[in-house]
């Protein structure tokens, strides 16, 4: 494989020496790309997009030819193992993910089978596959993948959802059910990962988008406990090398500690906590990814610079840090605007290495 | 006037003895009664149900002929305020609160006037004096409102949102129309709340709905220091009886000392910390209301008196304590569920005291 000529992600997620603090943006792919939707519109739908990995690819390496990023995350969806399960998978305009299929009962939970990640989600490695080629080494390709926990909560509602009553009615009335569901998922993203990783992924993250909405128990039995077993199984080194892996646990700054124990290697923040008091309860443990409001991106380039540099100076210097959104970039944001963010971030955190 | 039968909920709030932990539930008085659907369906829409003091009386009271609460609270919605001042609230099924001329610019800010609590609001007082009248002392009343932050969030957005871009793009591209809007949020939410206290409320509660989607910084700038203004501004003793205040910042579990510091006499806590760890955080300056997952009363009830007893566990005992949902109870509970809930919380905490 090509020799990685930008690995200041991956040294940062290790803690090892870096020159400026990397940075990347959740979605950085994206509909705030006038050159994504060109893409967009020739593909069709998204999944069809998803499934073209030439496509894929090229949106991509879109924002890597616009801003310098320190990584590329593939372009794909988190719920591509509840699709290849058969509860198929579809988008309505200003929506959200929907699925035709949602689960219902527990002979549904039952009948589920665990997709083969070179049969029903092969496009998803042949874009890995496309995209670490066409990469060159420039900068390191994330895979990723949804928590065990948050796919289920879109199985269940059956798409997007704002009180999880569905979920959260399965939980309490039919723990049993749900775990059976969680213990599938946490063997297939394990599977789909690994696979991620032989394809080419060079790191990997997981994200629990919903497991912020739970009691401190119920994280722990129903989310955590299930991210930690994928911690356990996955690969953590291919073709010699290490391959860290994030978790990212939205609305989860409370639980940051049992985050890190999972022996995971770095902790992802949202923007809700102060990257000081997280740096403080575990840095010693693991590298932080985060935390800027994506929100910020609306303001002028002076007031982000600004709120870059206050995160800076509350991590406080010294590897270990990798720039992020505390959320995905959202679509109506000048492009301009995630190019001074970037930018900053490099200028700002070198005088701090 | 009457004296209180029933004094629970104010001793816990005053830290005062109790024979057993009182309980209430926010939305205890809603769509999953029967009686309360009845009532809904003679009244028309939403809002003729809240400016009709009579039936808004009757639903107020329906869930104290059911269930043993240790408090009433006015039946209204957080949005009078914003609608007082001219920008149309209205409902669509299923689709939360809307309004219809929503604040666009700062011009838009500028025109706002207070609204008179015993002008364009007299419905709500008059509600609160019928109400008051008819408890004959058996529970305290409680008055509420939304807190600044969260009227802003309804008033920019035009309705409930997911991202709440408009606002954000507010607060970072035009911080200082949002702190004017706020302003003038603030003094009409005092206004509002002492015509409450004086119509006959003997506790008040601000509802902080979407304080938690904000960073620390601007949680103290835009949230917090408008609540700690108005908590400066309200009538703390009337008829010779203290008037207490509760703060409830959902998703505000990391910040609970900020919270406590403001003066309120409560804080009000959301399901996602252990009510343990907020004990040992605030419980020295502040009573704790919490914290249990509504959806919970989905579940059967063994595992219903279980939650309850943990949370009381959690607590340790003594006065200090009022039991609450940490949001509003769904619409699709038994009413039954909420009985034995109810009653678990004060079977199990009569040992406790």
């Amino acid at each position: 494989m090509t020799k990685l000529i930008n690995d200041r992600y991956l040294r940062a997620l290790f803690k090892e020496p870096v020159d400026c603090t990397p940075v990347w943006m959740m979605r950085q792919a994206g509909r705030y790309l006038p050159e994504y939707k060109a893409i967009r519109a020739e593909a069709g739908d998204f999944m069809s997009l998803c499934k073209n990995a030439d496509l894929a690819c090229e949106v991509t390496l879109q924002p890597l030819r616009r801003f310098d990023l320190d990584a590329a995350i593939l372009f794909s969806d988190i719920l591509t193992i509840p699709d290849a399960m058969g509860l198929g998978l579809y988008f309505e305009a200003g929506e959200g993910p929907k699925f035709k299929r949602p689960i219902t009962s527990k002979m549904d939970v039952e009948k589920i089978g665990l997709p083969c990640p070179e049969g029903p989600l092969q496009y998803v490695m042949n874009a890995v596959r496309t995209i670490r080629k066409n990469l060159q080494g420039r900068v390191p390709l994330i895979g990723f993948s949804g928590s065990p926990w948050t796919l289920a909560t879109y199985m269940v509602e059956g798409g997007s959802s704002k009180a999880f009553t569905k979920i959260k009615k399965m939980m309490y009335a039919d723990p049993k059910t749900l775990h059976l569901l969680l213990d599938k998922l946490a063997e297939s993203v394990i599977e789909y990962l690994n696979a991620q990783i032989k394809a080419g992924a060079q790191a990997v993250m997981i994200f629990d988008t919903w497991g912020g909405i739970l009691t401190p128990r119920d994280y722990n039995d129903f989310s955590l406990q299930y991210m930690q077993k994928i911690v356990e199984g996955l690969l953590r080194e291919n073709e010699g090398i290490r391959v860290p892996v994030t978790l990212f646990t939205k609305n989860g700054g409370m639980w940051l500690e049992k985050i890190a124990a999972t022996g995971c290697d770095c902790v992802g923040l949202d923007w809700t906590i102060d990257i000081k008091e997280a740096k403080s309860r575990i840095g010693d443990k693991v590298a932080l990814q985060g935390n800027m409001d994506p929100s910020i991106l609306y303001a002028d380039p002076q007031r982000i610079e600004e709120e870059v540099g206050a995160i800076l100076q509350g991590f406080g210097g010294g590897s270990g840090h990798v720039f992020n959104l505390g959320h995905g970039i959202h679509l109506d944001v000048p492009p301009e605007n995630a190019g001074v963010f970037v930018d900053a971030v490099h200028r700002l955190s070198k005088k701090n290495q």
